[in-house]
């Protein structure tokens, strides 16, 4: 029986009576705040339906969810957008813990941008329960919530050794969620991870998948990666536990993108063969390859040594890093053991270090392997080594010219799976580039009062507005929603494009805000004294997008009128994805310039991911030019990267009000390089180091009138780890 | 003429040739996101006129303001409701800087709950520039974020000696603010305040004005508050700055509420004459009567010393404060001067102090005063104090019997404003009282499956809905967005109505929140272990009304699945009124019980006011029973107010992710009570005191295996100022 239903009632009267064979279709329209439950017994031959009317029509929002329990279930073309689930999950393979999905599908589905709105508001989007299910061919795309994307659950005995089929999925952008909780696919838990789950990951692409170090964490034994394309996507596949789990034939393409990594071995008998990486960047965990140190008898949530590792046929190429006994340290102390590494191709990039030993690799047995390039660790000085001339074959990927080496490296037959296979056809893939500039609408504005708001209600998302020389009023906060550039006019420099603004900030970033501002002016004088004045800020309400902003040739200049005002908040539950100054002068602030530092609880997260100041001057500025806070004991996340360089701060950070004390103030960034500035009569760089494996280099700074940099370890200890190098203290050199 | 207009294209066209003489009149209905603007030049027996079809059917919703520039322009009958306005004011008697209205008119106007969604993004509702303008008969009721109410300007030459009248108004109830910016009325600011504004402030009522320690805040010369009724009013008017007020025949009736005070006397040649007080609780800064000491020379912005006040036949009856030379300390040595306080009648509450002195007063006359009960400070002993009988007369004020005692105290004459004389007829005024159980709707809900949720989602403001015993299960946080209560229906102790909750929160509070718990059960067994788990939590959208939140005989257990489950979380930009917890039971949990401590960045703003908790009992508590913090040197606030008594303590707050260190961590508290409370094998009490003169009182605990009370001052140099008192440290006495 086929039953056409259109609305809720209909279709809960419908599901009541399915049987096996029957197919419900849903009517074409948009279902809001539709919580769909189906269960049911279907036969193999014989499944119960779900479908839409026309695939990808039957359009979910609201507070909509999913949930298959019974077996042999179909559900077919929903597309979930413009809303979130209330619950845990948006689908769900179970209806409730007693009614598991057996034997079920779950195909064409779409889900975008089906985020809970708060980022640290945590659900999965996709549960998987029960045994014996596929989800394939369905979209998932821009999940900016704290939680797994896809998450696979063994916590009932039922969902062990399941069989489940994950195949030809489109996993689309998962922007950097600035916390732990940004996997892509997780299948288990530590809690679990001694049980075997037995599913098959295949054939799918893995898009920009960014939102923390793991794409992919496997916790649990007896699991298949065959076949997948991981593409700019930063971070790894990680073995994290369990055991028996097979990665073969995977391709990995990082384009040069920073943080881009391979695959990382932890636990017994894995098998890692036949994989493709190529333009990696990633180092340590994020490594193309890490063979992990384990710890002595370790309990299950911690490093299970690495035995019986079988790593062959590999080919990692133009990639920065292949390291064993990574996180080598005195609770890691067990070396792996029992374990081959044959076959590989291997090349790095030129000059630079690229195989990497931080313990005893006797427990691996090496054979047959080829370095192209890239330096290689004294303790694998017997590795083969020479330059090895490759051609780029059909299926698009590297080979070497030598036919002698054809027993090297990823097979030939190897095919990356291709956008089309993957997803659906009737949704478009997201493309990329730049937010400003792009819809062609360049505007005029001219001064005076209103103007600037009046034109900015009017624009769209990547218009540019061109503001003539003169000054603008505005009497109000300007919210900012969408991706916006304001450039300044000017026939010579004698010309200013001034913005002067009466309210306690100018602009006020939104969910979908960008902000580009090139060559203005803004000016304080006319903003009122009112405590936490900000030249520009973030809503109070959480934002979902990830922003970026960029200055510059801009001028800020007279924000004085109370004690700390600044030039650019971001506030609790907002994310930059870039803050970008350049070319820029910043004179007479009594706050911070750059204030990202909302997320005080020490959960790991933070504000800005990459921060980038160069060329730029500042004088009598109260606070700190960039204030950045990650506090907490989480590793899961690769930023913030903080770059300054070029930089002139005279008179910076000395105001009473300033809490850190400093002139810069970097607690917890994970990557940070502070060259060639020039400090004078200002307070102190303080550089704080909390957890990992920190990578800061303050380098050719010169401090006058200023004292030295305050460099300070939380956890590790040891004399901090900064690269100090060519720094001097009025004019002497800094040792 | 006379135009009727029915959309804004309309109205402008209309208000672009109107003239003096004309009338516009907005048809009656909703207009959205309308900035009226109106300017021209009216005439005396001629003015421009904009008015409602019908007075109260105009309303101005979204993103709406109105702007009066010109002269003799009358405004009327608008209502403003459902929104917020986009500028730093929702009325304003100016177009632009360049336009400021003279001889105009605002009246019949309401402003109901017209905030802006952020408490602490600041405006004002009615601004007042230019000269000789009335704002009389509106009703402004609501306020909740920060801001003065009604400000009037002096920062342009022509709104100086501007003639002002300010009269028949309804100020109704601004809830507490939680941060400094929450006065109702200020004439004038500290930079203008050496210039006279000679405004008029006359027979308004100030009901439930409750928004900071200034009620209404003079900071100028000249002045005029007369006649003007303040009802359960928090605070005090104010002579901040500038000389020569007066200050004549007001009534202030304080119910016996907290903080209620009355005038407070800075700078030169004040007059107080003719006012009545009765059932006010302010001390200090907030006394009935307060006579502040000043600076040597003081700059505009400190406090000018009193000098020429004249204090004159004032009752002032069941208060509990009259004070002199208050604030007297160091910088504020200069006593008052030339001075006379005569012919007042003043009674104190039987058994207190009452009439204090701080420093010298020899410069003040005193003549002709009668104290009628309550302690007189040795300084005072000259002042004839004897019982006095009292009687009620026709104007609801008291007199004394005696015939003889007739020309002390407030004038026979004296009539209070009525609530019909002020503001419209036809607009309600606010009424009182508890938020629970107020529709008389009470629902029975069965134990099982989503059950909770349904009846919650169903519920109405005001409903109780009565739990059956057994287990709820609850598979997403219910969001809480009205007044409610739970309660257990339970026919002996062995039976429970326990909630089980599947996400990491159960209850989300929202807009409009408050939440009665009574005898059931939260058990958080099936939470997940999500950082950041909190049974009750505030959304992270900012929150603009002020909460109740109520626990009586609840228990609530095994909040343990990660290190940091609090019972409940008040997130940044949201007050609760008041959170009391009483008869409750707490065991396994990692977190805190109580933790409203997220506005950590020192401005003076926090998350409660009132805290209680009695007679329950708290083991195995990772974190503190309740962490408070208000950060920051303002002193606008009253709260947090915080009693701790009769609660039993086992192994609290221990757990290393406790970042205070403490069992009860009290930070900024402004008045603290910790009385009679047994601790066992905890983390000990620590109190910090901030700004201001904090009152604390530890009284009668036991602390056994528990480090002793830890007690700080972090601006004030001395001993800590807390009263500790018969509390026991394992069985000895703390001295
Ligand atoms: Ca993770
Ligand atoms: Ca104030």
């Amino acid at each position: 029986e086929q039953i056409l239903v259109s609305n809720q009632q209909a279709y809960f009267a419908a599901a009541e009576r399915v049987e096996a064979g029957d197919t419900i279709v849903l009517a074409n329209g948009t279902w809001r705040d539709f919580e769909l439950v189906i269960t049911g017994k279907g036969r193999k031959n014989a499944p119960i339906t779900v479908r839409a009317e026309e695939s990808g029509k039957v359009i979910f929002s609201g507070q909509s969810s999913l949930r298959v329990g019974g077996t042999y279930i179909v559900v077919k073309g929903l597309v979930f957008r413009d809303g979130y689930s209330p619950r845990g999950e948006v689908v769900s393979f179970r209806r409730s813990k007693k009614d598991q999905a057996r034997n079920s599908r779950m195909t064409e589905i779409v889900i975008d941008g089906f985020s809970k709105p708060d980022r640290y508001e945590s659900d999965y989007w996709v549960g998987l329960y029960g045994s014996n299910n596929r989800f394939d061919h369905n979209h998932l795309v821009g999940k900016t919530n704290k939680g797994v994307t896809l998450a696979v659950r063994l916590d009932s005995e039922e969902s062990r050794d399941n069989n489940h089929r994950i195949d030809h999925n489109y996993f689309g952008p998962r922007p950097v969620l600035g916390s732990n909780g940004g996997e892509t696919l997780r299948i288990g838990t530590s809690k679990y991870s001694m049980f075997t789950s037995r599913t098959v990951v295949e054939n799918n692409i893995f898009d920009r998948c960014d939102g923390e170090v793991e794409i992919i964490s496997s916790k649990s034994g007896a699991n298949v990666f065959r076949g997948n394309l991981f593409l700019r996507s930063r971070g790894t596949l990680t073995l994290r536990h369990g055991d028996d789990n097979l990665v073969e034939r995977n391709v990995f393409l990082g384009y040069g993108k920073d943080y881009t990594g391979g695959i990382r071995v932890i636990n017994r008998n894995q098998t890692v063969r036949g994989n493709y990486m190529e333009g990696l960047r990633g180092t340590a965990f994020s490594s193309a390859l890490a063979v992990m140190n384990g710890v002595p008898n370790s309990p299950v949530n911690r490093y299970v040594e690495v035995s019986g590792a079988r790593i062959e046929s590999n080919t990692i190429i133009d990639s920065r890093r292949v390291a064993f006994n990574v996180g080598a340290d005195e609770e890691r102390s067990a070396a792996p053991s029992d374990s081959t590494f044959a076959n590989n191709l291997l090349g790095g990039v030129e000059g630079e270090s690229f195989l990497e030993v931080y313990d005893d690799i006797s427990g691996i047995t090496f054979d047959g392997n080829r370095v192209l390039q890239g330096g290689v660790d004294d303790a694998l000085s017997g590795l083969e080594a020479a330059p090895t001339a490759m051609e780029r074959a059909d299926n698009g990927l590297l080979y070497p010219v030598d036919q002698e080496l054809s027993s090297l490296g990823a097979p030939r037959d190897l095919m990356p799976v291709k956008l089309e296979e993957v997803g659906v056809a009737w949704y478009p893939k997201p493309g990329a580039g730049s937010p400003f500039g792009t819809s062609g609408t360049v505007t005029q504005v001219e001064p005076g009062e209103g103007t600037l708001v009046t034109a900015l209600v009017a624009a769209k998302a990547g218009d540019v507005l061109m503001l003539a020389p003169g000054e603008y009023i505005v009497d109000r906060t300007i919210p900012i929603d969408k991706p916006v550039t304001l450039k300044a006019v000017a026939a010579d420099e004698s010309e200013e494009s001034v913005v002067l603004f009466a309210r306690p900030s100018l602009f006020e970033l939104r969910e979908g805000a960008d902000l580009q501002l090139i060559g203005i002016t803004i000016d304080g004088a006319l903003a009122p004294d009112s405590v936490g004045n900000s030249a520009i800020r973030t809503t109070t309400f959480p934002i979902q997008s990830n922003m970026q902003i960029e200055l510059d040739g801009v001028t800020v200049r007279n924000l004085s009128v109370n004690k700390s005002f600044n030039v650019l908040t971001l506030g609790k539950s907002t994310l930059a994805d870039r803050v970008s100054i350049r070319n820029s002068s910043f004179a007479d602030i009594s706050g911070a310039v750059v204030s990202a530092a909302a997320e005080t609880e020490d959960f790991g997260q933070y504000n800005v991911e990459y921060l980038d100041i160069a060329q730029s001057s500042f004088s009598n500025i109260g606070g700190p030019i960039a204030t950045i806070y990650r506090g907490g004991r989480d590793e899961s996340t690769f930023g913030p990267y903080v770059a300054i360089a070029n930089n002139a701060l005279a008179n910076v950070g000395k105001a009473p009000t300033n809490g850190s004390g400093a002139a810069i103030h970097l607690h917890g960034v994970q990557t940070a390089r502070v060259a060639r500035n020039a400090l004078a009569e200002s307070a102190p760089l303080r550089v704080v180091h909390t957890v990992g494996t920190p990578v800061t280099a303050v380098i050719g700074n010169s401090f006058a009138q200023t004292p030295a940099p305050v460099l300070e370890e939380l956890i590790f200890e040891g004399a901090p780890r900064v690269d100090l190098e060519g720094n001097t203290l009025d004019g002497e050199l800094i040792p």
